[in-house]
């Protein structure tokens, strides 16, 4: 078990953030955040989505979003879609980045609730996707493993469930004469705990050795930074994550509904270089980002490191 | 490295939480709360201390506090001291579970700026207490390492700083014919990283293999968790920590002051029940407990898993 030399963030948080939170936020605010990650040298954003405006309100001016934003060389700008008639929207907006992505389920409950269709439905529809990306000539990249770790809806999720799929994505990768794209677990609801992610990693690496492993982890539970830590010693250098911690919602009572937010971008970041992990990043500059962030939503956020600071020894500090 | 066949958490959110909240909070609200935590089945609560009223108005009450909550039998109810005046207040107060415990700094300016004098001069005065301890009959059983990972007012700490001073220490005690302490290194201000937790470790294992090793560990930059499952895989079975998180306080925007919280007793008891850890404790009922705290409190803390519950397949769920 090494640590990997370097590791790259793929920021969630401006779409994360902002389509968790009921508020209403003014475009040029988003704007001004999404110019400050790049400052922090992030190689890849998720700016928004291209979904229903009826059902998701905060995203309808994604495309203005991405007009108003100054993209910077060197950073990967991406949208997330979730049918044909956002994926071609999102096409239409020529400063969107596309990145060829299929997401399959592993929970039938929860493909059923989000999807109204099954698990193994679903799975037979991303061949769709995966036709379209090589027909368009976008590179088929990242596969997502939703609730690779457990789900609400279904409870545990066997391995079996996930190497099984991996095995279908695998042969069907082989009849297209396309390399794997990156797997990503995505622990959706916060059930996975480090020993776990071991596990699954190695399972997967296993299975596949050629493909690249990230996580999209969730800070649900408290496990995210320890789930961070057991997959650096597993040598995996993707994580999704969000500036500040956003995505979550402390003052939401209900179940399952609380303090939900992606693994905290900074934190994570600041962890990585402290163990000698390169990450690419202006720690400064994201430290900024995130106190953008916590004035824009007017409450305080889940990250740490930009309420205390980076330590004094700390390479990058400038004495925050 | 293997992960220990059980753990034990020390509660300190009773003193860590209330004396960090500048509001006054009723006696029979924090009485409440302990006895909530009793009924969590923790093995050890800190009720609050005995320092000068005029330093920590809020813990004036404290033999108050100790009158009014029902001690349970299996749990030590203990309280902080940090000068011979606390000491006999603390002795004099029939319900407290009196422990021998010593408090080692390592930084010349956090021991100037706390002490007014030298590190070297604290160490020598902990001998004070080790007699007195003796004398009284009360068992050495813990020795606190300050500021063992790093500290805002001086920077690094050489681990030859620990290890010289542990040094000292088994010598102390060998002249005394005593065994040795629980020796506990205090991340005071959240510098440790997981390797490092490891690496220090690691060396007081090597130095003293009899003593028991724990942690007092704030999650101060958001490796709280990380560092945990570090400390874990070194075979670590003694974590103090704050139910809820208590002890931080995101409103305070001031450098060094935010977010700076003890572990979350029950986000840590989680994760080590889910890795088939024991902890002893009825996680439902620590929740319950965490959820108390943040009524008391009055905003939404730190605490992950009292906001989200705990996941269905986990052996004490009750489906919150």
């Amino acid at each position: 078990m090494t640590l990997p030399a370097s590791v790259e963030f793929h920021e969630e948080g401006p779409r994360e953030g902002f389509q968790m939170e009921t508020g209403r936020f003014a475009l040029a605010d988003r704007a001004a955040l999404i110019d400050a990650l790049s400052a922090a040298k992030l190689k890849q954003i998720q700016v928004g989505s291209f979904v229903s405006p009826r059902a998701v309100p905060q995203m309808a001016d994604t495309p203005d979003l991405f007009a108003a934003i100054h993209k910077q060389p060197g950073t990967r700008y991406t949208a997330l879609w979730l049918n044909t008639n956002g994926f071609e929207r999102a096409r239409a907006c020529a400063q969107v980045d596309l990145d060829g992505k299929v997401m399959f389920y592993t929970s039938e409950g929860f493909s059923q609730s989000n999807n109204n269709c099954s698990v193994r439905e679903m799975r037979d529809r991303q061949l769709v996707w995966i036709d379209r990306y090589i027909e368009l000539g976008i590179p088929f990249e990242q596969a997502y493993v939703m609730t690779a770790f457990g789900c609400n809806f279904s409870g545990a999720i066997p391995l079996a469930t996930i190497t099984d799929l991996l095995r279908w994505l695998k042969d069907a990768c082989a009849d297209r004469h396309i390399p794997l794209p990156a797997i990503y677990l995505a622990d959706t609801m916060g059930w996975g705990n480090p020993e776990e992610i071991k596990r699954r990693i190695g399972a997967v690496r296993e299975l596949l050795p050629d493909a690249p492993i990230g996580l999209h982890l969730h800070d649900t539970r408290g496990l995210g930074g320890a789930n961070v830590y057991a997959a650096l010693q597993m040598g995996v250098r993707l994580f999704d994550s969000s500036v500040a911690g956003l995505g979550g919602c402390p003052f939401a009572g209900h179940k399952y509904g609380g303090a939900a937010g992606n693994i905290c971008t900074e934190d994570m970041a600041f962890m990585c270089e402290e163990l000698g992990i390169d990450t690419g990043l202006d720690l400064d500059a994201l430290i900024e980002a995130a106190r953008l962030a916590e004035r824009i939503i007017g409450r305080p956020l889940a990250g740490r490191v930009m309420h205390s600071g980076l330590p004094s020894t700390h390479k990058q500090s400038m004495q925050h």
